[in-house]
């Protein structure tokens, strides 16, 4: 199995991304869900749909936070951002 | 010095909370940031912008993630929430 299954979250529903994290952890031991900006809260909220309602003996291994600087030369801007490691036993 | 200040994130403006959570810093030495639903998103870009334009040798001792059920019986609600332990060397 491969190690390293991500799902970015965007602006869909968040039961998509919970299908898109279910369907990762059929390929792989751990999955990352990796969000920026406003997608930042709906990306707990992923992770916490997925632990409550399907998973429940996933494990959120680990949350990292930090700033990607995003734009052109002379228009750029920080955005955070939110890895949220998770891995079944 | 107190080892438990806590800084609740909300709708304000996010200069708002960082001048909390540096206020916090001269009366403790660990601060926790804590937001619920939208607001999580927010609470990492405090702790973001206080860390790159404020206090650069801040740590991010601990990011911790979950859910809290809100609202009376026969109308309760999932919220996730987030807590961002902070500390200054």
């Amino acid at each position: 199995m491969s190690n390293d299954e991500r799902v970015y979250i965007g602006s869909k529903p968040i039961l998509a991304y919970v299908t898109a994290v279910i369907t990762a952890f059929s390929r792989a031991d751990s999955v990352n869900v990796m969000a920026r900006g406003r997608a930042i809260s709906s990306a707990v909220d992923v992770v916490e749909v997925t632990k409550r309602s399907f998973m429940r003996d996933m494990i959120v291994d680990d949350v990292s936070i930090g700033t990607e600087i995003l734009g052109e030369e002379g228009n750029k801007r920080n955005v955070s951002t939110i890895a949220i490691k998770l891995s079944k036993p």
